[in-house]
């Protein structure tokens, strides 16, 4: 893709048709860039992501900001501030996406910072503080199974088991990805804090919504006061015995397609009950599959291998919950003769947003006259590592229907207008 | 394979040695044309299938026995009898088998036949009744989703979206198949009789046994009574909708895996108390899958896919567990907000073998001193179409180890040799 958006000749302004129109145009140009059958596809560390961080940091070339690209290869574009030792205020998120998801998870956020650091650049305005707008590297856990891989890496949390995994679609392993785009592996490796805390003022990113509350509520903005973390195992297997489906009777199966039912069942049991104490808590089982090598239709299972994702605002839940699923699993495979296999648990901690940045930018959007409302968020996000690894973190959310991680997401560009106005504004005058 | 087994040339006889080495070396060869990881694959109508038909043919050829190929393109092999116009007495087996299964589901019954009648012609004997050894097409389900295709083919029983099946592996079309291997189509589509019930006798098949009761009541052979019919539903889709697996809440969702699991635990509850009520019954769900296309671990899985089995000797049992299925499937639908899709049920209707012949199988197997006992049969065969086309039908159990339909399955040549000589003995002196 060639085509540049707004040549900088003659066009210093960027007023609010600009932007409107500029914002439309980049999203446009990005999911034609990753259209993959209904939705998009940006694989991390993968060509996809590459392409849209190429484009991006063309774009901000082009506007004359600094662009470079940190120790794990995140795109860094970079208007100096007032005091350029100060430590920066970095505008985050992220441009890929998971298999055939929508356009806006994650690019939001990439471009609202871009747009506040060219409103600044083309109006000549000098902030306070340097900002950094960062792309950061494959937040997504669906291509190699574990999230937030290019924050994770700058502050030292990507162990040699994790920059080991494999690309869903190639097999080939992260760690290989993340050399060819850039990153110093070495370091990476070794575990080494690329980022110090102390040298970021603030983290923020903007995101859309993946709930439904604001839809719900009418509100076009809202701004986050915590996100959930999460304990993920990619691969269970439930190893059962196969056999003929109409000569073994039932008491002598070992059906592991039936032991997984059970469990997923018991799961939601628990889950069920929890939630009516009050507790925060989802569970999710996306990928599920009998063997394809051996299944059929005459054919006892003898293997199931399933995905557990759950969240949870309280890292205490979350544990608790694991307690659960491993006593459970235990039973089933008491009781049905079978034996679940549990690979690696990643865990994300829950994180809490910054409290004063929270009230700067509720403080911002009721100056600019919108209704927003602090809300929790389900999903988690690279603000969570930020926050988790000391750095005062916040979150604008923007209004969008259908959810996310699917081709129907569906974000209004007048409410992503509004929130870019309200990242604008809150960095160009942070709190003291 | 140009190997022949035992040329004739001064070989006019078939001592129990010689029996024994070219059941052994048979076998062998078969396993060898047709190995598949752990196991053997020989698919229906398909290469692997044809393969196995043309080298037995080739042996039955050299032994002077006539070789034809019906209507359906099933092996016939034929030793006429005293009488050539008496209705003749039918050997049958199969030679396909699942995908990755064991060597002797099928392949027993054709290889017992064939020596039945190779030890008559190197005798010169002349039973009362025409002989016709088959192998018949198609019988395992694995391939094209439906079982028992050559020898429903013969009795005008494969409807036109049955011929509209496709191959699991290669998707053609199974009518394409059967033409390839010289069926019919026309006539097998417009629904003819290819075979007379009226022309056959009998139909006998020696099959190994694919549970677990003859190896714990240490019985080499076994005379069956009645074969379990079933129902199937290939592919039962369950659609609810994707999401973030995140940001979704529990009331909000409609989660395609545990809705089929749902239903799964609430057939595997309608199982457990129809077995307290000493119904016969039991369920498969062997093939279960999210969308490989969209499925990730941080997605609300959308869609699920399974195969459903149920078997019975009852047809009152299977009709009233189908109705189970479909009310269970209304009630999580409307619970969960998810839909079940069901494509077309296919059908087998349950068969009692044929009471003078299960009783002249028990004599003769008395008279050889063999522990014979009558067990029904759990799986199904050719022989329930027989049956229920009208053909007084009876089969001859062997013991075998592992089940069947996987590659472990293990059954003594010695035990085959049992079963093989009360085929030959019953079919040379059969009841008047």
């Amino acid at each position: 893709m060639n085509t540049r958006l707004h040549p900088i000749d003659g066009a210093r302004t960027f007023g609010a048709r600009e932007r409107e129109a500029f914002a439309r145009d980049l999203f446009d140009q990005l999911r034609a860039m990753s259209v993959d059958g209904p939705g998009v596809s940006r694989d991390s560390y993968g060509p996809g992501e590459q392409q849209a961080i190429e484009h991006v940091a063309a774009i901000a070339r082009d506007e004359g900001l600094a662009v470079a690209f940190d120790a794990a290869a995140n795109l860094v574009i970079t208007l100096p501030g007032a005091d350029p030792d100060a430590p920066a205020i970095i505008c985050g998120s992220h441009l890929d996406s998971v298999p055939q998801g929508g356009n806006f998870d994650g690019a939001a956020g990439v471009i609202a910072g871009l747009m506040a650091l060219i409103r600044m650049k083309r109006a000549g305005i000098v902030p306070p503080r340097t900002i950094r707008v960062m792309s950061l590297r494959g937040e997504e856990s669906a291509w190699f199974g574990q999230c937030y891989l290019g924050s994770s890496a700058l502050f030292g949390e990507l162990a040699a088991d994790d920059l080991a995994r494999t690309h869903r679609v190639t097999g080939r392993a992260l760690d290989d990805y993340m050399k060819q785009a850039g990153a110093e592996i070495g370091r990476i490796a070794a575990g080494e804090r690329l980022l110090e805390p102390e040298c970021v003022s603030a983290y923020l990113e903007l995101h859309i919504e993946q709930g439904p509350v604001m839809v719900a509520r009418d509100m076009p903005v809202a701004i986050v006061t915590g996100l959930r973390g999460n304990f993920r195992h990619l691969k269970i297997v439930c190893r059962g015995e196969a056999g003929h489906a109409g000569a073994v009777p039932r008491w002598l199966r070992h059906d592991a397609v039936m032991a997984t039912a059970d469990l997923l069942m018991r799961l939601d049991e628990h889950w069920r009950v929890l939630l009516e104490r009050g507790l925060d808590l989802v569970l999710t089982a996306g990928i599920l599959s009998t063997n394809p090598e051996e299944h059929a239709m005459s054919r006892i299972p003898g293997e199931c291998t399933f995905s557990l994702e759950v969240r949870s605002q309280s890292l205490d839940t979350l544990e608790a919950f694991y307690q659960l699923l491993r006593r459970a699993a235990d039973s089933v495979g008491r009781e049905r003769g079978v034996a679940f296999e549990f690979d690696r648990r990643s865990l994300s901690r829950p994180a809490r947003m910054d409290e004063r940045w929270v009230a700067h930018l509720l403080d911002t959007a009721r100056t600019l006259q919108l209704n927003a409302e602090p809300i929790p968020s389900g999903a988690g996000h690279d603000a969570a590592v930020f926050a988790n690894a000391g750095v005062p973190s916040a979150m604008i959310f923007v209004r969008n229907d259908h959810g996310s991680h699917n081709p129907k997401e569906a974000m209004e560009i007048s409410d992503f207008l509004y929130g870019a106005d309200v990242l604008y504004h809150a960095i160009l005058d942070p709190p003291q």
